[in-house]
């Protein structure tokens, strides 16, 4: 019978058959010796040379996107199989926009050593690892510990990821209100992950000073129960820890940085404030105060969380071209250094600043070229942007056990 | 100006590019809030009914290729990054023949207990656990714990994998030398992973009589240096303890199993056998016997580890469609009933059994899916083909922080 592969191929004789898949076979044969040795040879030059697991890998090519589900927006604990929804949409969005191979990974554990061992157990095939829906203060201590004994970036999205975007919008804004970092009051409303990953990234510039505040008031080394993250934030001589309420925080204030919870500002609070008050509402689902409100008060520029409004202040102008930037450049750490560069890149990329327009436009192609391309430009200068002095004695720059 | 999209569109007033530019802003909006709401509903049903998670997410879907690095082929142990290699191109055949979504994963650690600890943590991402290249005797306990420990199955191509081809082809060459497994006397030289796993499952399978060697001759009570996993095996009452050496115990053997080292056996030590013996040399890089000269020794059927000769045993005829079965039937373990199962789809995938042809092709597409659709109907059938008591007095079968 002359099957239809024949009749197009032109008909074998059983020989020619034969002949061929010997041929075929010896050839299969040979490819799997040259793959073993191959792979042999691959292992032996990275024992050799432990980088060259870049060249031979993908592991620069890789993002481990790691949540415990311990903080999951608008649920909180849900534990690591409810966070995979989640989860998994971030690595889609990085794969899609950063053109990386970010794989989901939920944490099924207890405590913030688990969670060092894991995270530290995977880290080698990963080229960086971005934190996600992790709660405070472990968070933190996961963060600097990771970061201290990996040889690879450790990014957090809600703690570097807010910290970067909303110091790319207080650049534009500052072009606006016409105003220096190193003048500025800055209330910080809300003590969380975000609010004090915010604090230290200002510290890191040098802001004039800060107010820490939580529902309780300013934060002050009386305050009750303090994690010891926040404890170890106060203590820098930047913040200002006169004891007060919200609304003696604001007398003066240049800018309002709200991580918090709704409605907790009115028109009186922004009155309260210095000439131009900058005022960042970042609270979900409800902003701090209504964005409309707060400009009919006199605020000169007002951001909130989400894009129904103008000046969305959104991780996702962050992590798409960091993490690709990060990987490409085969960097060995997330430096307060390239933060700041990145925050930079991003308040670079809007032409024409304006009160409603200070951030650029995520859909913006250029967001991502952009901020990859400075970062790779700064982790190969190495010429680090923020004094190694002043990066030496921020709070929080090593931690170690210290939430046992 | 007008550009060439206007020019193709037709041109519009600027009016009606705003009003375009604001409808598309609106559904993007609604956009981000939808996904935002649907994810938090499919969080939330997962918290309700944690099995949701293979509705809503990849976990089904996804399987973590995992070493660290202990025992590579041909290399030893070579830590985690040298490792990624060979733990890569697993993962791509995987992807590439079983099309499931397989993820490499490295693994730098010390000791079993925190092989464990990462693996149970990492686990509620995947679907299904495939180890690959852990030394003996810890990966024994390591699948053993995680399997009892997890909810899903847990596979470790160098012992359950081996094991199921061997068996696969033990049940062809009996159809060859007309024996049945109760009568047989089977000699496995060689007690690392595989030859403890090809035991059991011979074990399970209820073969008449087994000999365990190594290199210093039969495994008994009195061996020196046996492992935790050597001791509990040869304590099954089908294992022949009978002090001896490898030709002792092949004095009226029916079957060689060789997962040991080159050049053991000569043309005497098959003759010692019974009639028509049954030679699997699996040694690398050198067979424990040319099968060249095992045949000419008498050996009815004689298979290595090789694609150069003749019946080839090599895992790849399990691992993609077994693992894709696990994965889409939602299995939550593997028994041993699953991997006879398997061993017997493979070997009825052999249409004309011969001397030199006991295994299909591996690069036939039939085998994966005849091997998946088998896999399936018996994970929902869920009717144990080894008997309850058979399978609950096996060695090995629950193993707690033995190796301490």
């Amino acid at each position: 019978m002359i099957i239809k592969e024949d009749a197009l191929m032109g008909y074998e004789t059983p020989e020619e058959k034969e002949k061929k898949r010997l041929k075929k076979k010896k050839k299969k044969q040979k490819k799997q010796g040259d793959e073993e040795l191959s792979y042999t040879k691959q292992s032996l030059e990275i024992i050799k040379d432990p980088k060259k697991v870049y060249e031979y890998t993908d592991k620069g090519k890789r993002v481990a996107v790691i949540s415990d589900g311990s903080a999951v927006l608008n649920l909180g604990a849900v534990g690591p199989k409810a966070a995979l929804p989640i989860v998994e949409s971030k690595a889609r969005l990085l794969q899609r926009y950063g053109k990386v191979e970010a794989i989901p990974l939920c944490l099924d554990t207890e405590g913030v050593d688990e969670l060092v061992t894991i995270i530290k157990g995977i880290a080698s095939t990963y080229g960086v690892i971005f934190l996600e829906d992790i709660a405070a203060p472990n968070c933190i201590e996961l963060q600097q510990r990771l970061q201290a004994e990996l040889d690879i970036p450790v990014y957090h999205d809600d703690q570097q990821g807010t910290a970067i975007v909303v110091l790319a919008a207080l650049y534009n804004s500052l072009r606006i209100t016409n105003k220096n970092l190193a003048d500025l009051k800055v209330v910080i409303n809300g003590a969380g992950t975000a609010g004090l990953a915010i604090t230290k990234l200002l510290l890191a510039v040098d802001v004039g000073e800060i107010i820490l505040c939580d529902k309780e008031g300013i934060l002050t080394p009386g305050s009750k129960e303090l994690n010891f993250a926040q404890k170890e934030m106060i203590r820098d001589d930047k913040i200002n820890v006169k004891p007060g309420n919200l609304e003696t925080a604001l007398i003066d204030a240049d800018v309002f940085i709200g991580v918090s919870t709704g409605d907790v500002l009115d028109k009186e609070s922004i009155n309260k404030m210095r000439r131009d008050p900058i005022i960042f509402a970042l609270a979900t689902p409800t902003s701090e105060i209504d964005p409309k409100l707060a400009k009919s008060a006199g605020a000169k520029v007002v951001a909130t969380a989400y894009n129904r409004n103008s000046n969305q202040i959104n991780n996702q102008l962050v992590f798409s071209g960091l993490i690709k930037g990060l990987l490409e450049a085969k960097a060995d750490n997330l430096s307060l250094s390239l933060q700041v560069i990145t925050a930079k890149a991003i308040a670079q990329l809007v032409d024409q600043v304006r009160q409603d327009n200070i951030l650029p436009d995520p859909s913006d192609p250029e967001v991502i070229s952009q901020i990859t391309e400075k970062v790779i430009k700064a982790v190969n200068s190495e010429e680090p942007i923020i004094p190694q002095e002043l990066e030496e004695n921020l709070p929080l720059e090593v931690v170690e056990h210290l939430s046992d």
